[in-house]
């Protein structure tokens, strides 16, 4: 009855602005918008609404629920800080499990780390990584037929759940908000399943909003996460279109000492990773700031 | 119960047609949009539209030519980098020249620094200093009244002409972008001037705009400075309503060894100043941090 009244009320709403302008539908009372050329395709899988359109500022925009997800332009910034870090940090990661992040992105970025050898995607959408493949190909790239990459198309909490005791080295989890389809991999069931699955010196990533307006996904999920790792800490990115300042990534590990690494280890091992040069966004030198909090971001953890 | 729910879209319809929704005009394809609950005044003065409006998200809003200049909820980002960011590089500032910044928040910052003993303020739009102190008091706070402020209403530009050699220690310019207004500010004239009433290890910052989107505002602007003096950089803040991720404070100083201050000092300094514990996005570690320039920014610069 109130989503009915919503659509309703957003019908309505669409016909008062004019049709060239899309609204980012995620806070009450602010808001952007992406002047477009083309709406590519727009539909309704099992699990949440899909839009791609091409957009006059950056390039081909997708959204889920009316949330923007990745834009061609920016989405280096978000994909190289959720994949380069936790991998950069760890330093010798070969198995990965990236759930969610069906367009592809942050797959692309986990194969170009030569210490790899296998990375397990699970997205729970697969209506989403097709619309990837078939309207966002430059965001995978190659990545979707690398021998390394392992697609599965299913749901994250129950691959958790199911995965033996310590197989992965790294888990990023490149989800929605924690509202809709997103919601359980918020959950303590979920970062315990996370802890059990990693291995000894193991760490998870995933994203938490934008503090500014967002401040409960971040206290709450660390909060969360605190309960079962004995490191709890969270780095920054400053992601155009994720609009409201910082946005943060949330981070636990199995290692009590944290994931400090000095910046000569880190330079080393974008050498290795044969990343120097090819990153927009990412660098040793950025990977160690974003881990320097502003005051109204560091008082969110716990 | 059909009636009911007609009523509630009616409702709901009139919500929507009343709602109103202001839009930032900065970029041809992208805008952001407040919904605000009250205009509260929309004036032009003989230098451009002033607007305040109560927002719904960020308390009230100054736009200027139609440009988001400051929120009453965000302000703290801008200003603290803007302000704190100069005086503690520089350690020993006694007079400081604020250009611009009419609604007080640098002049409130400048003068939390005790080394400050003279913080002159010259800005040419006198109806953007009323309005702020009328629609705006919390962004000044007492700053207007202490007896070290000196504000001008007059030309920065013709004012960094007529000062003496060497008699500003450090200079913050707070202007719109290189259009309209503000555009004087950003010209050889301005910058040659400004080199030449700094004192010895003087310095100057800027605002240099949104780099993923206004990449030529810090390029042109750091060549320029380039010609008059030896240290030419920039540093990093992400304001939530500035919006296009990172925006850029460009930063040149007759000291050629440049800003370099250790974290130890720059922690005495924040002491001395009095600043621990009240600042939300500046600290001595953010303040290092925010050097740390992406690829995509640092790329700019001469």
């Amino acid at each position: 009855m109130e989503n009915c009244l919503i659509a309703l009320v957003r019908e309505k709403e669409n016909q008062v602005m004019t049709a060239k302008w899309v609204s980012e539908e995620l806070y009450e009372g602010w808001r952007q918008q992406f002047r477009i050329r083309k709406e590519l395709v727009h539909t309704k899988s099992p699990f949440q609404d899909i839009m791609v359109c091409e957009s006059e500022e950056f390039g081909r925009v997708l959204f889920l629920d009316g949330v923007v997800q990745i834009t061609e332009k920016d989405e280096f910034v978000y994909q190289e800080m959720l994949s380069h870090v936790p991998l950069i940090a760890h330093g010798k990661a070969e198995n990965v499990l990236i759930v969610g992040a069906g367009d592809g992105g942050v797959l692309r970025r986990v194969l170009q780390h030569s210490t790899v050898k296998k990375a397990d995607m699970v997205e729970i959408d697969g209506e989403v990584i097709e619309i990837s493949k078939k309207y966002l190909p430059t965001i995978a790239g190659q990545a979707w037929s690398d021998p390394r990459a392992n697609v599965i198309v299913g749901d994250g909490v129950a691959h958790v759940k199911q995965a033996g005791n310590g197989v992965y080295d790294v888990i990023i989890v490149d989800s929605t908000d924690p509202i809709g389809v997103g919601e359980v991999l918020f959950t303590d069931e979920f970062y315990e399943n996370c802890a059990r699955i990693l291995s000894e010196y193991g760490l998870i990533v995933n994203q938490c909003g934008v503090p500014f307006l967002q401040a409960d996904e971040l206290r709450e999920t660390s909060q969360r996460r605190k309960k079962f790792f004995p490191y709890v800490s969270a780095y920054c990115a400053a992601v155009p279109t994720y609009i409201g300042g910082f946005m943060t990534l949330g981070v636990a590990s199995k290692n009590p000492a944290g994931l400090e690494v000095s910046l000569q280890t880190l330079k080393e091992r974008a050498n290795q990773a044969g990343l120097e040069g090819k990153t927009r966004y990412w660098t040793p030198a950025l990977h160690r700031a974003a881990f320097v909090l502003p005051p109204y971001i560091a008082e969110q953890l716990p």
